[in-house]
């Protein structure tokens, strides 16, 4: 597999080379540690291989990874940057061995600025302290990944995560100003900067953004900051069938006139398995689905006449109950339920597929169809929830219990990316393609397409040293 | 100029070639018709060439366009695509003669898709033939530039043109969700798709918008659109000073705690010379200079409560009297005033640098005073107006009748310059680099930054056919 690449196996040498450019305690080949950063949260059952880095490096700046990048591409060794390993598409595996590179020691918030309404991190900083800061501040860090205690925003930019709220702000990669990355050659650079417009050039931020680290590794990012909303409430809406939750989802824009800042969809397994593994009663859990409505307002009298319209509008479009949460632990019960499955799908199975595809919103229903006819047809069970507002479902098929089980969800997986192509969707919103779902990239983007994407790569990466093995396949 | 790459002449043979390809009645080679298409509203007196291209072709289709591609690909012929050539920054002229693709014909709404909430579009629409299409479905296409009642939206997408809503919504890319291409060799495909999130493989889709022509030609594009705001307010708020005005810009968001969806920013001679050139009193003109703030609800009463609160900051921070328009005529006057500045100023001087400078937010102020000290050193008048919400400003010097005014526009010029990159700013915020701005590029990007836009660009278009001259300078 990616055979017109070779690369150098790390020895002593490099070792001893790597240690002297950023410190002997930022470096280690600690075999314990290597199988533990060798991963992120797919199931390494997923995989036939077995993939191991040969060396980790724990940069404390810019300089420090600039220095490896330097050692890295003199030599023609892999680089794979890591951010807190909860990715889901082996973005962070090291498919080639080689290098790991954690951002665990670039953990700093650089700086917060109020009047340009922006921030400044290191990519190792975990989401959800950027947002606490800003609300701190009275200010919205809008990026909101279902793993934002956990993951790094390095991660989530690389990724350009999705989350919660895409559907009002947009995805991780539409609130990134700049970026300043390190390129394989050891470069330092900046693309954009703190301005909320840029046209001085091609918009490389936004291209690096999603980018999953095969075109540079991204060491700050300056990120943009809005008014926090001074209040919100979460509707909780009980349905009788996941048919009648998805069909009123478009209704919620189209007769509220707003746009929510999410709406989320669990299926009946959904609400059932996360109940099982809290081991505690989640909201709705007899219910046969449910939506989550978040709705954000500045003034609470404007905020209350929009939920009772919405709540109304769920009960005309078939709810049978709508539970409104407007303190904290209310609110959190809701969330915890929604970003629990799947925790709780891991734990309860081990053979499964996770799927992040996207389709139009009017096509949602057809997708759940489908996946439940391909299920159903090979006596399958799944669990279905996702970003319901922005047509992102994460439907999970549960593998059989014979030996067979990998051949049977490929060809399941095939039979709904069929489908999920036809309806105009793609493969990914908002996991990503690394590792995992490359082998399906032929089945969504036509040939010139992914020689494209190869020809940009290279114009960044001449020697195929970042992430390699991640998003194309060279073979192919 | 861009001598590395060489280009074929146009000929009888490929004049026929072309005629057979799209049609006799597609095709031109007028003297006069070629001139006119020749340029855009940057004056030919910037530039000390002359420039023409040696055949108009107006495809009808996708399929037309990479006919024509192929063409042109196969005999090295360069071509530049026009929208309506109301761009800024010469992205339409023919640098090195060749073809100029021209999109009247290809002028469709294809599609407004309700549940979608999506419009897709052919690149010859007139940007406000959209937003009026969605305003009568209740809904918003929240691109807004200044030319938009002209402006096609294949350009606005090419240049990625901001305009007055940005500070809200985001420039012309961030309304973009997916766009068919044709490619240097006449491939036909689409980057991004009818989804509101997408990471299969990089994100060509944001890196085409802004691109100016030289990666791909636009021949498609799906657009999104939001709920229509019901209500809209603009406020024109008089200050005795410019720095007055500027310093009450943050206070907007930060005090007012919204993101109005325009602050706008117009000098005393902005102001004088718009009222001589409509020969028509305009609110404020006896002011020292003007902001324009328009406030978006849903709500009446939240609202009016808002400009309430605006209007009475607006007094709190200096404002001397602050104007409320709240009908289409009211409005329109307001918004007349802003858009004609450039007319006027065209219209009374043919000697002048218009610039597109962005800065974060926080230091407009510095960069107002920074050209009112260079253009007193050397005795020059200037009007400065633009985007203060954004920090874009549209300065422009008037040079002196003199000889030497090309000479003496270019010291002032770089030492405006100098002082952007010292604040953190860049050289176009939304107009472009073009022919206008390339030389000015390696003041704002490093030398690396510089190679890696020609690779990527290498990457698409190998034989440099699109565009070419544009963006980079391939002798530096």
């Amino acid at each position: 597999m990616d055979s017109l690449f070779t690369y150098r196996k790390i020895d002593e040498k490099i070792i001893s080379l790597l240690r002297s450019a950023i410190g002997d305690g930022n470096v280690s080949s600690d075999d314990e540690k290597l199988i533990s950063f060798s991963h992120d949260e797919v199931p390494s059952s997923s995989y036939k291989g077995h993939y191991k880095a040969e060396a980790l490096v724990f940069p404390e700046s810019s300089n420090h990874v600039s220095e490896i990048m330097k050692i890295a591409s003199e030599n023609r060794i892999p680089v794979t940057p890591r951010g807190a390993g909860t990715g889901l598409s082996g973005g962070a595996l090291p498919a080639f061995g080689g290098i790991v590179m954690s951002f665990e020691k670039m953990n700093r918030i650089i700086e917060l600025d109020e009047k340009n309404l922006t921030v400044t991190v290191e990519p190792g900083v975990v989401t959800s302290e950027i947002s606490k800061l800003a609300a701190r501040h009275d200010l919205l860090y809008a990026g909101d990944p279902c793993s934002g205690d956990a993951s790094f925003i390095g991660g989530n930019i690389a990724e350009n995560a999705g989350g919660n709220k895409v559907i009002k702000y947009g995805a991780t990669g539409a609130q990134v100003l700049a970026l300043e990355v390190v390129l394989a050659d050891g470069t330092v650079t900046w693309f954009g900067g703190k301005r909320r417009k840029d046209v001085t050039g091609l918009d490389f931020t936004h291209l690096i953004a999603g980018s999953e680290g095969i075109l540079a590794i991204i060491t700050k990012a300056v990120l943009k900051l809005l008014p926090l909303p001074r209040h919100s409430v979460d509707l909780l809406a009980a349905f009788p069938d996941p048919e009648t939750a998805i069909a009123f989802v478009p209704q919620i824009i189209k007769k509220g006139g707003i746009i929510p800042a999410s709406i989320e969809f669990m299926d009946k397994k959904a609400l059932e398995l996360v109940e099982k593994y809290l081991n505690n009663p989640v909201p709705a859990s007899d219910a046969g689905a449910a939506l989550i409505i978040q709705l954000e307002e500045n003034d609470h009298d404007v905020l209350e006449r929009q939920y009772e319209k919405i709540g109304a509008l769920s009960k005309e479009h078939g709810a049978s109950e709508v539970y409104v949460a407007d303190t904290r632990s209310t609110k959190d019960r809701i969330w915890q339920t929604r970003k629990a499955i799947p925790e709780a799908t891991s734990f309860f199975y081990d053979r499964y597929t996770k799927e992040d595809l996207v389709v139009p919103i009017d096509r949602v229903p057809d997708l759940l169809a489908k996946i439940k006819e391909v299920c159903l047809e090979r006596n399958l069970q799944w669990v279905a929830y996702g970003h319901a507002g922005d047509g992102n479902m994460h439907c999970t098929v549960i593998g059989p219990d014979t030996e067979d089980w990998h051949e049977i969800l490929l060809i399941v997986q095939k039979k709904i990316y069929s489908a999920v192509i036809e309806m105009g969707g793609t493969l990914s919103g908002e996991h990503g393609i690394g590792f995992k779902r490359k082998g399906f990239m032929k089945l969504f983007l036509d040939k010139k397409h992914l020689e494209l994407i190869k020809s940009v790569k290279l114009a960044f990466d001449p020697g195929n040293i970042l992430n390699p093995g991640k998003i194309v396949d060279w073979n192919e």
